[in-house]
């Protein structure tokens, strides 16, 4: 079981911990517990093997494709993090013998992990364990372990085997050729393997240094080179109250990095071992202090102080914080974020809506430099976009459902699990008409540029996303004559329990959106920066191409609420059956319902999967009224099952927004519990980085009440009432604004001003200069 | 621990009993108490998952390469095996809580493995479990298991995860395409998976029975399909004094299946679908009755009774003679003997000189329609033999070291372990230069048919066989002018500690007895058979190559013994320093020098992985007279480690030919415990199967004294000490034999002759027509 916040002093607010092992939380602790730097991802599994276990460590960017039945996904790269502990011939691990002082934390202030324990074997001997884990975020490339052993009450015999193991896979895909291994000058591990398909070279090197607490104890060694794996043998005596120290320091490169642009694979694998012999003489505690410090300073712009009844709300932000920045490619703008970050393989690593809706307007509004890598990313997959369109007899720019290497085009799989009834595997549809990511990278784009006036990435990037996803959604429309409207058929909207929908009100409202934006765009760029117009004339076609935007916009027919206020989610949703749902709203894992229905059931039934109509209230909440958003709260919400992480942070922003802190302070609650809570099965696909970038809006767009609106900054908080204070820092328009909360008041304090920045406060145009206070 | 004869009654000296669980042990009862039938092979891995436990199914002949830096191997196919166990949510396994009375038993009359325990979990609730599990030796693609449990004290809530898995790899290595899965009906299971290269399809079925020990025990269950994976989920509660039966009913056809040509895949899931139902209908006990019925009646003819001190020797022969019949592919001439055979992933199920040399002398003697079989196996692969003498610049046939589907070729793969001194992995020399084991073919061949005197396989096989191996040996010498004489220059002979030896004994004596049996059977054939001798001189350019083999045979220099008597191994060896290898001699596990020196210093040293001369005089014997016999063992086998299981039963048989009872004896205990031994790593990877085949000849050829000795039967016991009595059955030219030895007589029994056999009797040439005894 996971536990929180036993941190005290500096660390208070800053613990994860686990306190007492249990096997059937192993793979929630593994992916909530798990390190990386944006780079290199490691899950955290334990040194010693488990039953249940998933080894995982990625590199981002580096998909390859297991066959042609197969879409491309992160390959599970050589394990570098176990070692196993032989004691006197058996195998060490905790589901023998006696544990006690068991304790195993993740401390995000320092980005270490540590577990240590008592462990008495079913033979009487004790032992105490001290196991400290990181991986830098200094350097990408390296990682550690510190294990320290010391016999307590009789002399015991160890052997440690740790290397480098290649036999791992991603759920039995072998994404890797068995590749070449050696041991240099006796200890220096080396393993270089290469991708079967994208041929992506791997270069992993691990050393070990063995202390023990008296200097004759003998310690011998050798090494062993066997399939896919490459380890050191240690064995050593150690008797009654002495100890030893296995340092295993690590790194990892491959022939992807942007750094090892234009060298040679036997470049690669010198430097790297030069590399770790220079790790190899800092030694575990320097590089570990290094990286903490690295991290502490960066924390000293992104924490956020919270004050609430429920310390767990810091810890939960915190954790996202500290999460993100681990899932994170901020280094490299060829790679997005994976749906799991680097902490599981589920969703292959793939990127979706996920990164623009949910996690860049944490980046947009605290480090634009990382959104803006996001986004190229996005820019650099235009062609793959484009060939899609192509491909389904359209124009433009046509966004892939789920994203990997820049030049990869669409990579959804094609079938998913088991259909309850056929039993056969279902088709996954988003591939094809899961159509609304065009309309979501755009948006994101927009609010980029609205909330940064980042005119050169604009120009260099943003204006070609933004006229080609408009294109795109003009050639997609269809013409019904009947009705004389153009109409957008045959589609997949947020609500994934729809599937071949006709006018998904998000999907046709961000579609008129996006055409609206590439109208408005084409037209400023022709009168402001020709140049740039030219530049993109010649490339997209916007002479013609606009003016066909033109003729149709007033024409795309998007769904007006109902007399009761309420927008139909599609063009039949609201005549389906309806349901007792109870049942499936109080279900303990989600997804229950599939355990009744199947798909083609479920589309017959007033039921949704996540916010839909409720997701376009927020995004393009500037078009819709208090009224609507709540009549359409209030009839969605008891429809909706949150069968989506994606879901509830939605429904908590637009909760506080209209007004329902009680209510929004409920789902946050709910929210934050998706990936730490009691569930132990949620995370073990790994993280639902979505939903953390979502932890960060319920608190700052939702409780702080910031908000980007048509291009302008609002700043309206809606403290819930367990929330005393909240201290926070957003960048608007390159101004850095420090943002306090409490009860009484509103705080805005320009840090380091150079213009005046325009804002409204609780429905009030004003100008921030210098540290004002609103209160209530 | 594995203990041995605790059968009573009928299955005294049939049962392989593990009395305590012990993971450390779990490789070896998984190779030792594997199941199979010769089309099939399981791993006995236990049904409920542990670390460091392998899970392997084999189809012989369905090898699959990974990729080009691979060399093609056996795939380990989807798992049909694991059952997982949950109570009260907790995975259930014998890691933790308390076991009794366990016992794990294979039996080996009947063939089924069965398990057997009380277990109480770490919160006091107890439960009995009984597991059986066969592979049918009646229908090749059946296989079941029957679980039951009991719930003893207090009642518990019971969840069965089972299903088919096809996440598992060759040590990481996967050979096959995602696939499909299906659930048809709601229960009966299908995965049909593909191999990526071979392109072999394979097609598993599972099903279950859940019968509770009360009717009015509800059962649920739904059905997953995963990645790789399909499983069935049953829950029910199961109240004190309850129980429930889990029956698993499976099967696995193959594209590659002899009795499949011509069908398409939709018939082969269909058929393989129809078998299945009807062996749920069957029910397990059925089934398994069936199998052992058949299994009974095979030991009617191929069961040994002996007496011995250690009623142990009796149990082991009855294992090798189980586990040989588990290995040997005997219902399709296509297949080869795998050196582990069906039950580890070790030398990728590759066929060696393990077959001819150390198996094949069985099957000749004792069921000479397997031994056709495999021979036959061997002409099919002719064709790639004839590549690789070509590929060398040789004519004729150049057999493979190491041998897979009959179109692969040589397929040695070209890297192993790491060498101790530059940390390199080894190059793997034996597919290049160890090239007896053309000859070891043709030995096979003229031994069966010496044996069989079975001229229809001769004519169709055999022949060609025995031509163009001595056609390859005439142009493999090298002539050296200085001598004049014809050399073998760089090569591998039987003792692997040897590489890159010029004149190996073994392999230049061999060699000109292939040319010999060439030049003679050209010229019988010419005279007898002229049809056979057109046809194969039309193929084999006869005329020429015969006349060629003529000029050279009398130059072929073969190494006469020195003036101790003792033939010198190769050219250089008698020079080669002598160390103190006490050491090495005492050593627990094999290979231990290698932890002190590289192969390229062993090289340099006066020490044998095993038996090469010794060997010599063992296949060529009556070229050897007891002197030099005796000379050669006496010098050799004290440099000699046994590194190679090949080697103890070579040995064994010499000493019992020399007369030394006792050091046979002593040898024999060392041989059967290779595999069934103390040693917990010795059958990770698979077990020994030629050391099986040599423990057979122990008996038989050392013990028994039998022999094919130039062509003519030789009866002469050497009963060791404890040793009382011996009876066993073998075929001699068509005719059955009984043969029973004690301490005072030796009887031969006819038991169905057709015609007068010859036979040499302690020197005596006599004639047997009906049973008689011949006293000491």
């Amino acid at each position: 079981m996971i536990n929180y916040n036993d941190g005290k002093g500096e660390f208070e607010n800053w613990l994860i911990t686990e306190d007492r092992f249990d096997p059937k939380y192993q793979g929630k602790c593994e992916a909530v517990m798990s390190l990386g730097n944006g780079y290199l991802g490691i899950r955290s599994a334990t040194e010693e093997d488990y039953v249940g276990q998933t080894r995982n460590t990625f590199i981002n960017g580096t998909f390859n494709k297991f066959d042609d039945y197969d879409v491309t996904e992160l390959p599970n790269a050589a394990d570098q993090i176990a070692i196993e502990v032989w004691i006197d011939g058996n195998r060490f691990n905790l589901d023998n013998g006696q544990v006690s002082d068991y304790r195993r934390t993740l401390n995000l202030l320092t980005g270490e992990l540590s577990r240590s324990f008592l462990w008495t074997n079913t033979f009487g001997k004790a032992f105490k364990f001290d196991i400290k884990r990181f991986v830098s975020f200094t350097d990408l490339h390296l990682f550690g372990t510190k294990m320290s052993i010391k016999s307590l009450n009789q002399s015991a015999n160890i052997e440690i085997r740790s290397g480098i193991n290649g036999q791992v896979t991603n759920s039995g895909a072998q994404h890797f050729h068995e590749g070449e291994k050696q041991v240099l000058e006796g200890k220096y591990l080396q393993m270089v393997q290469t991708t079967t398909e994208s041929k992506v070279d791997f270069v992993h090197n691990s050393v070990h240094s063995i202390l023990t607490s008296e200097s004759d104890i003998e310690t011998s060694n050798r090494f062993e080179i066997k399939r896919r794996r490459v380890r050191m043998l240690y064995t050593f005596e150690l008797g009654k109250d002495q100890g030893c120290t296995i340092e295993k320091v690590s790194n990892v490169f491959t022939t992807r990095d942007k750094e090892n642009d234009g060298l040679s694979l036997a470049q690669i694998r010198k430097s790297s071992f030069d590399h770790l012999q220079k790790a190899l003489s800092f030694g575990y505690d320097n590089l570990a202090a290094e990286s903490s410090t690295h991290l502490k300073d960066k924390y000293k712009e992104l924490d956020i102080k919270i004050e609430s009844d429920n310390a767990f709300d810091q810890l939960a932000l915190r954790f996202a914080i500290f999460q993100l920045a681990v899932a994170t490619p901020a280094h490299d703008n060829r790679c997005g974020i994976g749906a799991k970050g680097l902490s599981g393989e589920g969703y292959k690593g793939h990127s979706f809506w996920d990164t623009e809706i949910f996690m860049l307007p944490y980046f947009t509004f605290t480090q634009p430099e990382v959104a803006q890598s996001l986004l190229e990313y996005r820019y650099f997959t235009l062609p793959g976009a484009r060939q899609k369109a192509i491909k389904n007899g359209y124009k433009g720019a046509m966004y892939p459902w789920e994203s990997a290497w820049a030049e990869d085009g669409e990579v959804t799989p094609v079938w998913g699990d088991a259909d309850v009834i056929s039993g056969e595997a279902m088709k996954i549809w988003s591939g094809f008409i899961e159509q609304h990511i065009t309309s979501d990278v755009a948006f994101a784009v927009w609010q980029y540029y609205m909330t940064t006036r980042d005119e050169k990435f604009m120009e260099n990037y943003g204006y070609e996303i933004l006229l080609d996803t408009g294109i795109f959604w003009g050639s997609r429309l269809e013409w019904n004559d009947a009705k004389k409207e153009y109409h957008i058929n045959d589609v997949i909207g947020p609500d994934e329990y729809k599937e071949h929908v006709n006018n998904d009100a998000f999907t046709n409202y961000t579609a008129k959106w996006c055409m609206e934006n590439a109208i408005r765009y084409s037209d400023v760029l022709k009168k402001d920066k020709p140049n740039i117009y030219q530049k993109l004339n010649d490339k997209l076609n916007l002479d013609f191409e606009i003016s066909e935007l033109k003729a149709r916009y007033n024409n795309v027919f998007i769904p007006d609420p109902n007399p009761n206020h309420v927008i139909p989610q599609d063009d039949t949703f609201l005549n389906l059956e309806r349901i007792d749902l109870s049942k499936y709203k109080k279900q303990e894992h989600v997804g229950s319902i599939f355990h009744d229905f199947n798909l083609e059931q479920i589309n017959e039934i007033q039921v949704c999967k996540q916010a839909s109509v409720v997701m376009l209230m927020y995004l393009l909440e500037h078009k819709f009224d208090n009224q609507i958003k709540k009549a359409n709260y209030e009839y969605y919400e008891p429809l909706t099952l949150h069968d989506s992480s994606l879901s509830l942070s939605t429904h908590a922003v637009l909760a506080a927004d209209i007004g329902d802190k009680d209510l929004a302070y409920s789902l946050f609650q709910k929210a934050i519990r998706i990936d730490l809570g009691p569930n132990m099965k949620s995370s073990d696909h790994g993280l639902h980085t979505a939903s953390l970038g979502g932890i960060w809006q319920i608190i700052v767009f939702g409780f702080g009440g910031v908000r980007m609106v048509g291009g302008e900054l609002r700043i309206s908080p809606n403290l819930p009432k367990g929330i005393s204070n909240l201290e926070f820092q957003i960048i608007w328009q390159g101004e850095k604004l420090q943002i306090g909360i409490t009860k009484e008041k509103l705080t805005i304090t320009p840090t380091n001003l150079h213009a005046t920045i325009q804002c409204e406060v609780f429905g009030d145009k004003v100008s921030i200069t210098e540290e004002r206070h609103f209160n209530y």
